[in-house]
């Protein structure tokens, strides 16, 4: 074999994909391009450069060795960005910890990745103190503060990061690493179970971050970004790298934005005020900022938003494009980098209605270059693109997860037969444009046919009454399992069981769903439970309504 | 070091980086997008596919293995498009033949790549004819005619491409392959010694591919390609992958036209009968496109062309200009893949005038991403970017050959030192613009000082009766070297050597040159000596007036 690969003189250099590279873009080194971090800060390239070699000074001089873990605890940030590159780029692993968990679970994290020096926001220092006691692993911490540094007797910090960045030298010759070290952890916050860690080598995040870039540069009009765009993430930089963005907005030297914590208020005025063009957002933030009253003074037109990590419904993407908001479906998930499809539309799609467009809008989309994602059945068969047979998404690409850290049997049913099991359901029309339809482990089996929670929930919540609804399977003497509708009214509104039922017989008599549905039932509830990421927790929703 | 890289389960799939995976793009399956080959094909993305199956399956069956060579002599072509999947779909190496060569260096070539397999334009059998005697090394021949098949006695070919193709079974499975392996070489038009094999890998054609798609899709207005555009290659597909633009538009489900052998009035017509938006072409070409009467009554308004392998004047970029068209400049050589740097505007340069803007544009450009560029000393320090520094060109990036093939010794002299040595001069400004100013073997040396025979071409050159010129050193006892400017004089326009000198020192007065510059002599010739792709073929100049 080996005389069929591509001979190297020895003085040849056999060129690595890292992290440091995607630095190289001489658009990366504009001191007229901002980064800009709420009211608080204002930097430009030249400045992030120098503190991407600080902060690697700093965290060397820290005692940080290559393999070692640098966990974070912040909100997106300009410092975020420096630390998206200064950790891997030293060789380190960077932890990023998703401060929704519980503390007990952020407590697990820390522990099972082994996490060595921890860099904490002082807004999170309360959950720090419940926890400190039982860190074992962790040697150094640093406090981020956007005030005047604080006095903590409890913890004994290294310092402060800014403080620590002033002192620490402006330059580093950052190492040549195998492309294959890895550069990030974090953990999944899956519905059932402890949180899982999923890792990435530099060679993905430089690939992810090329495919994305050409998926969403080589669009013209719709879903593209180009160099003129002013990037915001609305997605949290420690939940899947904020969807890679940032790697992109820095490589394509856009004016970036930082927002801290999502308040719709903030993100509204930042927006206006920075000129954001392009973010990504889960639909609740997308709902909480169109019906936030600042909205509807404000010229939302030509801000382009990737919207996932929950399904984008029908309704408030109509909505979002009546503002003239460009809003289209990202799919991905923490084991996939995340990136797999974005829901682009063609010239001709967007002569549609909005309502037309919606349709196109929600589904997931086509798939990024070089992912080789398939439907198929039980024995790995791919299915036929109809847009009407479901079946698994299995999936291949040169940025999945290689399995889940230090947890071999799960690592093995994530890659079972060499394709990344996605746990999802989904149907694929001619064109390649994906629909998820479900969950595989949500689907509700009625009288032997498949019923889909999701087309459910999505058909209860047109109802005009419906405010919120989550569908979950309950066993049934007679017809295996009925489908069981948790349902939130609207306010001050009139709603009996009886109502949905007859709304739902509409829906199967058209013949748009399978009959089975009719066997809903439904309870009505005063909220749903959520998982920290803002997912339906059917896992809890189960335990709460059939235990 | 191992313990650093990211853990891989047993099944996890380790995603290699090849040209099938470029395929795996959902527009690549659109059945309403064409590829058209002149007047002559007609086909679609589906059709491509099929017919890329079918090529590997008639490669296949005349037993074509693993690592052997399949060597292709055609113009631009959709059958060429097919192969530059095909072959090295299948584990074989494309070798691209320069047709421009000399029969005997067509041979050495053949020879030296140790081809197994040819296909040939019927419109080449009298080179091969020429030379079949001597090849030993192809077992099977393959005739490619664009009508009906020829019988011809002299060669034993296996059949015609056409017919093969159509018995040739239409599904292929292709294998997996490591990712270094070879897929395409090709020969350097070098102006001294025999011709020089490159080479390059599955992974650096997928790389040079995403990189190039980044930089030129993420464009907004200008220096762009977009998923609307209609590409038409006017660098040939046996010159360095046609600059890697076919994988490119492919990928990008772009419509297509192959316009066969050069002629500008082709290209014109095939320009407006199928709607060419992207182009690419060397000077020379954009020259005879322009003087063509057809050029007139066109509107060439919005056709984006990358203007590579030999310098762009100011002046013929400006007359494109005029016309409408957006030229911009494009650099790098059948070393390096060959995309190195881009010479795209921001807005503000775009707001300049023609004759402004024509001193950005003629400049080689910024880099790509992940391409590391330097312009260096003789200890490979890098230069100021100050814009007059002069130094060296060298550079690392994921797609460089790793040598010459069977070449050890040029192999260690172009990566001397761990980088590849371009053999170009430049200098670079501070927004990272690099400007070719010559070939370090051209320099030539004034009374101890560097005179840039670039830089005095083209000076001469903007002397109104001037057709073509090229400047070379000649041997001066007094000065070392003085600089002899070969002038083609424009027709039935009076021109002295006095009136060139004239013109040459009010240039040097106005300190924009160097002194040295007024030592030129001149000779009025006929015609300037060309490479076999269009380039001053300096050594045979040398040869020819100063031997």
């Amino acid at each position: 074999m080996s005389d069929l690969l591509i001979p190297r003189t020895p003085s040849a250099y056999d060129y690595p994909l890292l992290i440091k590279n995607m630095l190289l873009y001489p658009v990366v080194d504009n001191p007229n391009q901002e980064i800009v971090y709420r009211d608080l800060y204002r930097g430009n390239y030249r400045q992030l450069r120098e503190r991407v070699a600080r902060a690697a000074s700093m965290l060397t001089s820290l005692g940080v060795r290559p393999g070692q873990t640098v966990a974070v605890m912040d909100w997106d940030s300009h410092r975020y960005l420096e630390l998206f590159f200064a950790v891997p780029m030293i060789g380190a692993v960077l932890h990023t910890i998703n401060v929704r968990l519980s503390p007990e679970q952020i407590l697990y994290t820390i522990d099972h990745a082994e996490d060595d020096v921890l860099l904490v926001n002082a807004e999170f220092l309360p959950i720090l103190e419940q926890i400190r006691g039982r860190i074992d692993n962790v040697r150094t911490y640093i406090l981020i503060s956007d005030e005047e540094a604080k006095d903590d007797d409890t913890v004994p910090f290294a310092g402060e990061y800014e403080e620590l960045l002033a002192k620490a030298a402006p330059v580093f010759d950052f190492p040549d690493l195998d492309e294959n070290t890895r550069a990030t952890t974090f953990y999944t916050t899956g519905t059932t179970g402890m949180p899982k860690g999923v890792y990435f080598s530099h060679r993905q995040l430089v690939l992810h971050t090329m495919a994305l870039m050409t998926t969403l540069g080589t669009a013209t009009a719709h879903g593209c970004l180009h160099r003129d765009d002013v990037y915001m993430p609305i997605t949290p930089m420690f939940h899947v790298h904020a969807w890679g963005v940032p790697y992109i907005a820095t490589m394509m030297g856009l004016k970036q934005v930082y927002p801290g914590r999502y308040l719709p208020e903030t993100l509204l005025e930042l927006k206006e005020k920075e000129g954001a063009t392009f973010s990504h957002c889960v639909p609740t933030i997308l709902h909480m900022m169109l019906k936030h009253p600042h909205a509807a003074r404000m010229d939302l037109s030509g801000w382009k938003l990737i919207i996932g990590g929950a399904a984008l419904s029908r309704n408030l993407c109509v909505e979002a494009l009546k503002a003239g908001m460009d809003v289209f479906t990202g799919y991905g998930m923490s084991e996939t980098c995340p990136i797999l499809t974005i829901s682009q539309l063609t010239p001709e799609m967007l002569e549609l209605s909005h309502a037309e467009q919606a349709d196109i809008r929600c589904k997931t989309g086509l798939t990024l270059p070089l992912v080789d994602l398939r439907v198929v059945d039980a024995e790995l068969n791919e299915l036929p693109r109809d847009g009407v047979s479901a079946g698994n998404v299995v999936v291949r690409s040169p940025w999945l997860t290689q399995g889940y850290l230090k947890d071999h049997k799960a690592s093995e049913r994530l890659w079972v037969g060499g394709y990344l099991h996605t746990g999802d359901v989904a149907v694929r029309d001619e064109l390649g444009y994906l629909r998820i339809t479900d969950r595989s482990k949500d689907v509700i089996k009625v009288a032997g046919e498949w019923v889909s929670s999701l087309e459910l929930e999505d058909i209860i919540a047109h109802h005009p009454a419906v405010a919120e609804v989550a569908v979950i399977g309950k066993a049934d003497e007679k017809w295996g399992e009925r489908p069981l509708a948790l349902v939130v009214p609207k306010p001050s509104v009139k709603i009996t069981e009886k109502d949905i039922s007859h709304h739902v017989r509409q829906y199967a008599d058209k013949g748009v769903v399978s009959k089975q549905v009719v066997l809903v039932k439904v309870k009505f509830v005063d909220a749903i439970d959520k998982t920290s990421v803002g997912k339906i927790n059917k896992v809890a929703l189960r335990v709460k309504y059939l235990g």
